[in-house]
Order: structure tokens, then C-alpha cells, then sequence
């Protein structure tokens, strides 16, 4: 099973700045962590982080040979209709994660433009929230 | 660990109804699964369903000795404020499980009073999201 | 043919308080000149009155045998989408009954999240609103 | 008794174009259906079928000596303020029949500017809609 | 003078949580409190608190023959039209008592749909906002 | 204790108009009403009355070693940030009065921009409000 | 000078119903006592009323001859757009004249898709508006 | 008959300063204009400008005596709540009238909280629109 | 291939007033332009103009043996759901055109009740909107 | 004459997903029927596609010689008020083009940011849209 | 060079109260801050007070002689079309100045009725805000 | 005092277009114009344009070195919530600038998602505004 795993702008910034609401595990101790999980549940996955959503579009159009896709759009989550889109058209089983607890924070913060297009949302279990989707992509595929 | 699983109005019918939306898993199979998975993964689970709004606070005042919550609060999700300051006021921490992507339905389904004041949520990934709250709390047990 | 009668909070007081919106007709009046509509029309009926959201959802999922449910969720109209749930899950035929007329009374009474689900909705013609219900189930069965 | 029946703008069309919404039967069809229907009941009826907003206020200001009106504004429900003021206007009591649904349909259909100076409406039966507005109108008069 | 005072969802837990919101007088204490001040104002008073909307609604719709309500909703305040209906109906003088500010609090605790069909309301004065409630009762009853 | 009492504009034409809305006490009969509760109490009381949103703010910004302040700020409370602002400013507990029932009338009286700065409301009560916001002080000074 | 009056839905209903709103004057007294005004003025007058939309954009398609227009679109104030392009398009001088105080009524009775396009509005003063629009006319020739 | 004019904030600019809005006649001049008038309907006038709500409040409270009131609130039109309250309460008949077409203008423009308290109200016919009220009073006192 | 040209309300006046937004071309030339550039494809080309609602419905309600509909339907487009409702029921392939680019005008203007029910629409070329509709169908026939 | 063609994010998938909406003409195919067309029309084109809105931004900005813009900003059209401000700067005639019928779809594909920068806006003709703005910019330079 | 600064209510009150809001510097502090500044940049400058929106309109009613106006409206800034007014007719160059980032505050903090009538404004620089809009309009000198 | 300015989408067109707007000054000689300012107030600068909304969030994530952050994002302003997280996570003291007063404009220019994370902003004043910002900068060291 191949996932891809995409973080979108600023998630280059974890660990080091805003720590009481985005934790204090920086962005590369994040990355090994997903790492190691995936390999414990047998996963191929590739990690990609970018600021630039032209980017982010362009590495998702290239990956429909996928079997997963986890993706924290951050701030993208509220307005990449152009992000949406690209999701809805590859047509990868998507799962929304947000670290933190999005529908606990500032209003804007509550609505996003790509849930819809998704299989499913896990919001604000910080790093877990990832673990947790590759444990159901790793469920799925046993129970297919 | 112990942890109480609730669950609302209505989801006692999953399985034999509106199987588009919710699948095919009876409400027993749900409890089955839920059971077998917190066995697995060492973890005292209690499951209590009720269509009473009173039920399910009186419910989760009495359970303030348990380590987690893990609710679908059915339609009651978009209007019961008082299941949330129950919520809030107990402290347990909480996570938020919908089966289906409550982002791809009804305009009124987006809405949760409820997920404020809860750790997290989880939507759209059917049973398995179930299964995914349990491997959280039982992975932050771990952690800490 | 077997119809399920089901009336909301507040609807046993009919008759006693506020019957320049209600009219003077009583609870036990409306429930004697209900059924014996049902019977001259050679129905089975059966008359369900709770104050209890839970209690109201508890007997519709029991009902799936009738083969029309008629329902007055009085203030439940406006806000329980459990109620709205229940209806959906069970799949009985469902006729929505005002006896005042909703849309000439304030604004929040305009709007109904149990109408989606229903077959039809009567509004504003008093008691005799319930015998409208009555006679087009009858006339449904005799047409069908 | 004697009751006048308007319908409003494309309910000339009926059974001819979008039957999954409003059924098979043919506009002559409803005509004769409604006719034979008040004949049973003893009524005296006039059905009157216009695409013109001006026309049907006409023939409804020209008619304050029926007993009741019954009405499907077709589109006009949604907007036509000057057709509320003529049934205000006139006075005759006015039940607002509806074939389809409205409140399972387009947001924009939900809102009626005629419902509030109405003495009810009927929302969602079918044909069976203009017949139970009949049939009310009948017991009215016995109960008078 | 006979006054009923009903207390709605989780304000059984006063004093024990939250106390930065409520503070710190427990239930049972404020129960005292109340019993007390309503002595010395030679008053006959019933507390009744439950976490039901139903069992409120029986209760209060039993107690046509008090001279005066003293409610505080809870939650229900902001969505339980049921309760509101029943307030109407039953048609006693009714004080909603809030004991935080609720003005100050979250924009959805701004909106009360009880407060319209009450006699007045007092929000935010901690306990003192029940005796408050009493001291109005019993001036009204010397100025009567 | 010290309190101030600030009356707003057209609160000085109290019982000259509009009694159906605020009753027969003329405003001088208020004043008396007032001071006569606050001598029994034992208080020290200023009554203020303006219908000049400056007038209020100056009076207030000179107030700072009252104990206490009751405000009925009058149609101010709807749109005076001013007002709000300068009562935010000097700090005094603050308890809001409105003599008729504010979420009873016209949409527009429902929202106080006065309320979240002030300790709490007293809305509905005619003239009792007033001498409950005293007993209110009065009582919070005995229990400190 | 030569003034053009136009009169909208339902406006040949004046004086036999609603009078609480429109007063007891009848449509062909209101028209009498129109054309003696002008006659008084010196005006050259002709009165046109219909319950058509479509005949009223005709007519005043056909008047760019006229010195000034009086217009009381009735309810076609609120929605006729239609109307409003065909009074932009012909450009002669228009005044609005509402009998009642359409601010002072149902919300929706506040907003005139027409006003932004006419020189003014009168609203509320009875017949009386119809000859404040003729004295402003004839003052406006003068002062010219 | 005795009329009072009352001009709001910048009335007293008029002719000086946005002749495009306002046009040329200045305040002097217009006061002339409006004595004239009053003079030769025989009416009995006084003129009253302020850019204080609280002097206009105090001046038409004393003002009960006057027949009629002529008010331009300026921009307080859109906000004062308290010069709406201030009408209300003292209850003489009231023409509002504003001198440009506040409905062509800016949103915020086309909102009175004053308008719903007058007996009508003349908008967007320059210094015509006094003249046109004075005619108006005159017109009802003869009809009286 | 035999098309359809309705034009709504007020196109008669085209060329005559409000050149600045909707061009100099006249209705009649208007017409020319269209029927030359229908020769020239080999089109069957008949154009309905009128102010009446009504007679556009009638007139597509027997229309539908056309092979195309081109309709401005003028200021129906913003508010006339009959109009809609019968272009649905007709269902002949339907391009809206409007000549003034409505996006970059009045805010009420951007809003289309007729385009969901249309194939497309073509906003803001003036009279080459009607010429690019004809090309369209002609090509479409030519690709099918 | 010189076109450029800007084809915004994810329009290089066409034809390969969403077939049910985009049709199932490819990318490749799309950009040689508009070169085709071109020739035959004797214009000079180039085309451009990018899922990044700087480059689009930063293309349309270097483009300021040619003589027509034709731009399907695809999901940009939404939200890009840089590509607005870019479009409106530059000042080259522009016709935003959609293949699909947008305002038929999602509520929030409705809202174009771009279009009051256009000349105009052609919508849901498919790939014959992109034909017709060709003709559009041909015709408007034969007439001029 | 002259220039006016406007004060508007609650700012006499600087540094005393809220500190965390607005700082620590007083309003003398800030007055002598201000002319220490003018007097380094030749400035002439006058600097008013006043919690009276009627004097503060006054006094720029008669300031039409300086060469720019820097004004602190308060809170008179979220509601005052009076002083939007008054700035709009008097005409000179306005900036208007807060002291906290009214951005980074309540919802109703972010609405500025004055704004759009001035030539800029700056808000969040505490008192360095006034220092920046004399240094702005002593270099626009400079450049004239 | 080392300063990074950045400026967002289409800012490079300063002068060439739109001057009626954004004033005739060109790019170049803004960048000039700051950077002799700041050579004069002796601080280090580095201006950097961008029309790529990842590429400016790169810049500003590689510049916790600077002591502020003058930023004009364009049309970034109103949508880009990754700019916004870039610049609160960043945590540089930052003064957002804009060069017209975007208060007087389109309704949604007077949103900014940028502002609440910024120390303050600065709008309307043409290039002196970016000065000014500098001044504040150079003023607040000297103060510290």
C-alpha cells in the first residue's frame, strides 16, 4: 500500500514557533514519526511539504497511482478551491488532518473548502491525527 | 484505559436502514468490532446508546472516573447545548466520531455544537472512525 | 391500513391555554373526533402524545409496521433532527401536521427540518387538518 | 358551496414534462379529477388556470361571493407580494395547495409570500393535495 | 405565595466544575441558599432540577397552581422551544434566571428563546440572581 | 456602599406615555421609590438622569468611588460603543435595568452593546428591577 | 404641464377593504379627488390603473411626453425590476407614493427596488401623498 | 396650527459645502423658504437646528403642544434609537423628510430607525419636500 | 435548425435610452442583425419581444418544437421563477444572453433565477452575445 | 489580430476525469480545436495553462500587446483577487470563459471575482465557449 | 502649516485604565507628546476633547481654515454617521487615527463609518499613530 | 534597525496603470523613495516583490533576522490565510500598508485576513505611507 502524505504551507514551521497550539514536535521529528509508523504497518509513503499551492496542485495531479492520500491543507483548507478541485478530479480516498482543533479556534477556521471532496476529516489530535489515518488506510485494506 | 463510548439518537437502526449513507454494519457488528479492537489493544470499554438526550448527560455525569470519551452524538450534534456543557463540564477528554463525512451532506450537518469543547473529531471514515479514537487513546496513553 | 398518530410536546394542554391560536377543542376531544374519523374510514389507528424527544423517537422505531405515520412534532418541528433522522431511517410515509397556520406566526416557526423527510406537510387548518391526513391515506390506498 | 380553484403559471403542463417531480396525471386529467371530487361532495366548483400574474389577481378580485379558494400559484408563490395583497385583499378563506413537496426542493421554493394570509396550505400529496383542501372546506361547512 | 424553581441541564454539577464561570457554591449549597432566603420571605418554594427537557416540560405543565416560576434553563435556553411553548401555555409569571453573564460568553449564549414569553429576566449575578428572582415575587405580591 | 443611578434619554417622561409599555409611575414617583428602597438599605444613592449621551459619559468618568452602578441606559443601549466603552473604562460593577421586557418588543431592543461589560442585566420587571439591582449590592456587601 | 398617475395591483380595492391600513376613501373618490387637485393646479392629468405588470410597462413605454410621473407601483414595488428598467429607460421626473407607512409595516414592505430610480418617495400620508406629489410637481414648474 | 421644524447634525451647512447632494439653497435661505410657506398657509412655525441628539431630545419633549413636527434627523435618521423613542413617546404627528433620495444612496442610507414611528416620511425632492409637509398638515387640518 | 429569440421586458427601448450601457444599436436594427446573421448560418430564426411574463411563458409553453432557445429575458431574469419553471418543463436547449455585462453592475443584477436551468450564458458582449449564441447552435449541430 | 488563451488550475486534466461534467474532450484536443479555429478566423493565438497563480499573474502581465484575452481561471475564478487586480491593470478586452454551466452547480462556483474586470462571460457551452469568444473578438474587429 | 487633532469620548481617561489595551502614556502625556512632535515639524496645532459627538461636530463645523485634520474618533467611530457627515461636508484632509489595532479587537471594532470619507487611516501604532500622521502631512507638504 | 519590505501581487505596475488609483508614482522610483528614506533614518533595508503567494510566504519565513516587516500584500490581503499564519508564526513586528484607502472602495477591500496578526496598519496615503511606517520603526527604537 502507497501513501502520500502532503502538508501544506507553513507545516515547515512546526515545533519552533506557536508551540501551545501546534505542539513542540518540529516539523523534521514529525515526518520521521509518520515514517516509522508506516513502515511498523508495512506502508510505502512519500512526504511532501510545500508553501506554494501551484506546487502542491501539480505534485497531486502527478500521484494517481496512489492508494492514499493524507493531506493538512493548512491555511489552504479555507480558500484552495483550485486545491479542491485537484482532489476531486485524481479521485485518491483522501483524509482531511488537522493538528489542531479547527472548530475550536477562530471562526474562519471552521470551514473548509476540501472536506467535501474527502473520505474523511480527523481534526485536532496533533501528531496522532496522522498515525490515526494510516491505521485506516492500513484497516481498510485488510478489511477489502 | 477505560473508556466510555457513547452513542445517539438513532444509530441503535444502523445497518438496516439508509445503508447508502451508513453501510451495512448492524448495531450489534458495530459493538462486536468496537469491543474486539479495545480487547486487542488492552483497553476496559464500556457502550451505552440511547435516543435521550437526558440519558446521555446523566450518563456522562456519572462517568467522570473514565480516561477518555469517545461520541457520536447523532443529530444531536447540531442543537444540543446541553450535551456540550456537559461535556465541558465533566472534562473528560473527548473525541467526536461522525460515520459518514458529515462535510459532504446537508449544509446543517457542517455544524457541530459539540466539537468545541472536545479534543478532536473524527468523520467520514464509517466504523473504522471508531476504531482510529481508540488507537489515539490508547497511542497517547503510550506517549505519555 | 394501520396509521400511527404522533403528537408533540405541549399538545395534551390543546383547549385549555391559548385558544385564540389553538382553538377550544381538548386533547381528549381531538383524540375521540380523530378516531372516529379513522373508523368510519375503516382505519387502525393508534394516538402516541409524549413531552419526550427520546420517548417520540423511541416509538416511531417501533412502528415500522404502520403503513402511515401522521405526526404533529409541535415545538420539535423547528429544531430535532433526531426526530428528522428517525423519520428518514424508518421510512413510513409521513404527513406533517400544523393546526395553526406557521407561516402567519412568528418567524422561527417558519422553518421545519422535519417537512424534508415527509411526504407532505398540512398547516393551519386546525383540528380538522389531522382528517385532511386521514383521508388521503385512504384515498392513497384506494387509488393504489 | 362554492369554491373557486386558481392555478398558476406551467400547471398546464402537468403530467406532459417533469413527471418525477409531479406526476403522470395530465392537467385535463387533474381538471376532471377535482370536478368529479366536489360533485360527491355536493360543491359547487370553477377551476381557473392563467400564466398571467395580472389575470389571476382579475378573476380573484372579481370573485369575493365564492365560500373558499384554493390555490396552486405555481412559481408566483415565491414572489408575487401584489397576489398576496389581492387574497388579503378580497378575504375569501384560501387554502395554498402545493403537488410536490416544497420544502424537499431548491432552498429558494421553501419561502411562500402567500402562506401568511392564508387560512392553510397543503404541501407534497399530489393530486390528492387539491382533494383533501375540498374535503376540508366540506367538513368545515358541516362542522359551521 | 407558592413559587417553583426549575434548574435544567447539568446544573446539578454547580460548584464542582467550571467554577471560573460559575463559582463555587455546590448544588446542594445553592439548594440551601435558596430554601433559606425563601423562608425569611415567608414564601412556600419546590426546587426541581433535571437533565431532561421532557420531565421539565411534565413538571412545569403540573404546576398551573403556583403563584410564580423562577427557571433557569441551562442549555435549553437557547434551543428548547418546547420549553418555550410550555412556559406560554401553562401561562404562570416566569423569571429566567442565568447566573453568568451570558452576554459576555459565546455568541450563541447571547440568544434565548424562553426569554420572550417570560416576565423578565436577570442574567449574570451569580447566586444572588435567584434571590433577586424571590425579593421581585414577594414585592410584587405587598404592592398587588 | 455608594450607588450611582444613571437613567438615560426619554426616562424622564416615565408614566406620561407609552404606560402600556412602561406602566403608570411617573419618574419623580421612580426617584422616590428608589431612594426610600436605598435608605431602608442603608445605602448612599446619586440618580442621574440625561438625554445626552455626553452628559452620561461625563457623570460616569467623574463616578469612579461609587460601589456601584444600575444603569437603565435607555435606547443607548443598542447602539452607544461610547457608553459601553467608558463604563469598560472606570470599572465599576455595573448591573443593566430595562424596565419592560427588551426580548419581548421589536428585534432591533434584543441586542445591548452595554451587556458585556456589565456585571448583569435585569431585564422586564417594571420598577421592581430597580430595587432588585439594590437588594443585589446590597446583598453582595454582606457576603464579601 | 401634464402628470401622469399610475396605480398599481390591487389599488382599484381601495375603501372596500383593509380600510385600517388604506382608509375608508374608495378607488373612484380617490381618483375625483386626484383630478380636482390638478384641475385647481392648472395640471393636464390622466389616471391609469391595472393589475398587470406588463400593462403598466406599456403605458409608461408610451408617456415620455408627460411632464412627471406619480407612481404607486403597489405590491410590485418590491420586485418589479422590470418596472424599475422601464422607468430608468423613458427618464421622465417620477415620484413614489406609498397610502401607508410602508416603514411601519411588514419588513419586506421596506424595500423598494423602485426608489433608487425616481427624483423622490412619499410614503404614508394617506390620499394626501397623491396631492403632495401634484403641489410639488406644479411648485417645481414654477420655480424653474 | 403650529408646526415645529426640527434639522439635524449639518443641516446647518446646507448650500455651502456638496451642492451635487444638497444643492445651492443655503440654510438661511431655506429657513426663509419654509417661513414663507408656513406664512402663507397661515401656520404658526418654529425652526429648531442642533448636532446634539440630547437638545433635540430635550427640545421635543417640550414640544408637545405643537400640532405637527417636521423633522430631518440628518444621519442620526440611521442610528438614533433615542430620537426614535423620543417621537414615540411624545406622540405628535410627524413628517420625516429628508432632501436627497436617501434610497439612490449609499446601503446604509436607505435604513430610518425613525420612519417606523412617523406618520409618513418624503425623501429626495430637495427643499420641496418641507414645503410639501407644510401643505400636508395644512391640506389634513382643513380636512379635519 | 429553427431558434428561438425571446427578449424580455424593455428590449423594445434599445438604442434609445441609456445608450452608455446598452449601445446605440436600435431594436429594429437589432433585429435585422440577428435575422442576417441567422441567414447566413441557414437558420430558421422567429423573435418575440413583450412586457408581459405571461406572454413569454405562453409563448415557449408552444415553442417546443424549436431546435433552440435565445432569451435575455431582461429584468425576469432576477426575479421571474415562472419563467424558469417553464424553460425547465419545455426543456428546449437554452442559452441566456444579457448585452450588459451584469457582473460589473448593480449587485441585484448578478443574480440569474433562469440560468440553472439553461445549457449557458453569455454576459457583456452586446449585440455579438445574440450573434455568438447562433454560432454556437449551429456549430453544435454541425459537431453532433 | 493576436488572442492569448490563459487556462487556469487543473484544466490540463480535461477530458481524462469528471468527464461527466468537463466532457470527455483531452487537454491536447482542446488546444488544437482552438488553434484550428484560430487559423480559420486568421488569428494569431497562444495558449497557456498553469496551476499557479503567480506565473498566470505574471504571464498576463508580460501580455499587454496582445489584442484579446480569453481566460478560464478554472477554481481561481473564485477567490483570485490578485488575478482580478492583474486583469484590470493590464486593461486588454477579456472574456472569461467556463465549460461548464457554473451557475448550475455548487453555490459558491456562482461568485466570479474575475468577471467585473471583463468585457464579459461565457458560460457551460463546453469547448464551443472558447469558439465563441474567438468569433466575438473576430466580429468586433470586422466592425471596427 | 495648521492642524487640528480630535480626541473623541473616554480618551481624557489614557493610561489610567486598561492599560493592556492602550498603554500606560496619559492623556496630558500624550497631548504634550503630540505638541512637542508639532512644534519639531513647524507645525501650528490645536488639540480638542470632547465626549460629545454634537460639540466635537461643532467644532470641525468651524475648523474648515486648518490644513488637515487627524481624528481619534473613539468609539463614536463605529456609529457616528453625524461626524462621517460633518468630515464629508467641512472637507479637509482627514487621518484617522486608533491607538490599539482595532483589527486585532471585537468584531464591531472593525467597522469604521468614518474611514471612507477620509484620505487614510492608521490604527495600531499606540501613540505613535498620531506622530506618523503629522510626519504624513508635514511631508506632503514638503512634496506639494 | 535592519527592515524587510515586502510587497505582494501586481505592485510591479505601480504607475503604469490604474494612476487614478495608485498615483503616477512608478515602482522603481518607490523603491527610491524608500530606500533613501530609510538611508536617512540610517536603517538597513530589503525590498522584495512578488506575485507568487508561496514565494513571498518563503522570503518571509527565511526573515526572523529583521527587526520589522513592512508588508503591502496586494490582493493577498483579502484571502491569503497562509500569509497570515506565515506572518503570526514568524512573529516579526509588522505594519501592514496599503496605498489607497481601502475603506473608500469595493466592500470586500475592507477586509483583511493579514491585519489581526500585524502591530498595525497604515491605509490611504499613497507612497508616504510606507514612509511613515519607517518613521514608526525608527521611532519605536529610539523610544525603547
Amino acid at each position: 500500500m502507497k501513501i502520500l502524505v502532503v502538508l501544506g504551507p507553513n507545516l515547515n514551521l512546526l515545533g519552533k514557533r506557536e508551540v501551545n497550539i501546534y505542539g513542540t514536535m518540529t516539523f523534521p521529528e514529525l515526518v520521521d514519526c509518520i515514517e516509522q509508523e508506516a513502515e511498523k504497518l508495512g506502508m510505502e509513503i512519500e512526504i511532501f511539504q510545500s508553501n506554494h499551492e501551484g506546487a502542491i496542485i501539480d505534485k497531486i495531479q502527478k500521484s494517481a497511482h496512489f492508494d492514499g492520500l493524507i493531506i493538512n491543507p493548512g491555511a489552504l483548507t479555507h480558500y484552495s478551491i483550485a486545491l479542491r478541485d485537484c482532489i476531486a478530479a485524481v479521485g485518491i480516498p483522501t483524509i482531511e488532518v488537522h493538528m489542531s482543533n479547527v472548530y475550536a479556534r477562530e471562526e474562519f477556521r471552521k470551514h473548509s473548502v476540501i472536506a467535501p471532496v474527502c473520505w474523511g476529516q480527523i481534526s485536532g489530535l496533533g501528531h496522532l491525527g496522522y498515525l490515526a489515518a494510516l491505521h485506516v488506510f492500513s484497516r481498510k485494506e485488510e478489511e477489502a
